[in-house]
């Protein structure tokens, strides 16, 4: 049966850019320790320190296995401390340390490096329409999970 | 120092939307055994059928040590099978197997009912620009590394 990838062309750029993204932002972090994809947690807990393991799993659908590991990897670079929930003895909170914090600009540079290179061709008008349709559709894509 | 998370807006909304669909996609795909992002290894073996694992790995941006933890699975599952390269004795040539082409016609609809949600709500002017303009920063991504 023959597959027509323009069926799906939306779902296959996303997916190339964000690997491509991916790929380079953590390139630009290397010398920081900073693997693949773990920026993306540094950057979620920025803005929800304290949450749970589980719900950061949720909240980025990021298996928990990956999020396990990935954890695992930013405590032993001293970037994330776990402590124990004092209302579920089983589960961890995640807060960043004072390392992490003073390395947010870098990761944020690194992620506005890749965003500035990739616009480049794009005139105003153009970034500012990817940016509204891409927040329309990524809301959308929020809806959906809520509804599951 | 505050972050101002507007600053790289349009790589924060691929990122989610990458990640949503990821789990979309792999939810759809539970029965089959395909697990997360593994589905992207068998689509590209449909472009690239043969490649080396290296190559899958350079290709996809995704890290060598990712690679072969998901091909592994694949194999497992007789998804893929990989054969020596034999002007390269140490490397590995990856092909699919009739099972993986039996079932890419699923992967692809599960993609396209993520797509078809996501858009759900564009009109067909906003989704042909979107189209136009992903495929357009995409390519630009592409560049990127190739001048790295």
């Amino acid at each position: 049966m023959p597959l027509n990838s323009g069926q799906y062309s939306i779902a296959k750029w996303i997916s190339i850019l964000h690997r491509n993204g991916q790929s380079y932002v953590t390139k630009k972090l290397k010398y920081y320790n900073i693997g693949s994809g773990q920026y993306i947690i540094l950057l979620n807990l920025y803005s929800n320190d304290g949450i749970s393991q589980e719900k950061l799993s949720d909240y980025l659908k990021i298996d928990k296995g990956s999020i396990a590991k990935s954890i695992k990897k930013l405590e032993d670079e001293a970037y994330i401390k776990r402590i124990i929930d004092s209302d579920d003895k089983r589960a961890y909170k995640v807060f960043l340390t004072q390392k992490a914090l003073d390395t947010m600009p870098i990761v944020q540079k690194a992620i506005e490096s890749w965003e500035e290179v990739i616009v480049a061709d794009l005139t105003e008008c153009e970034r500012q329409m990817i940016e509204s349709l891409l927040n329309k559709i990524a809301h959308k894509a929020y809806s959906i999970h809520k509804c599951e």
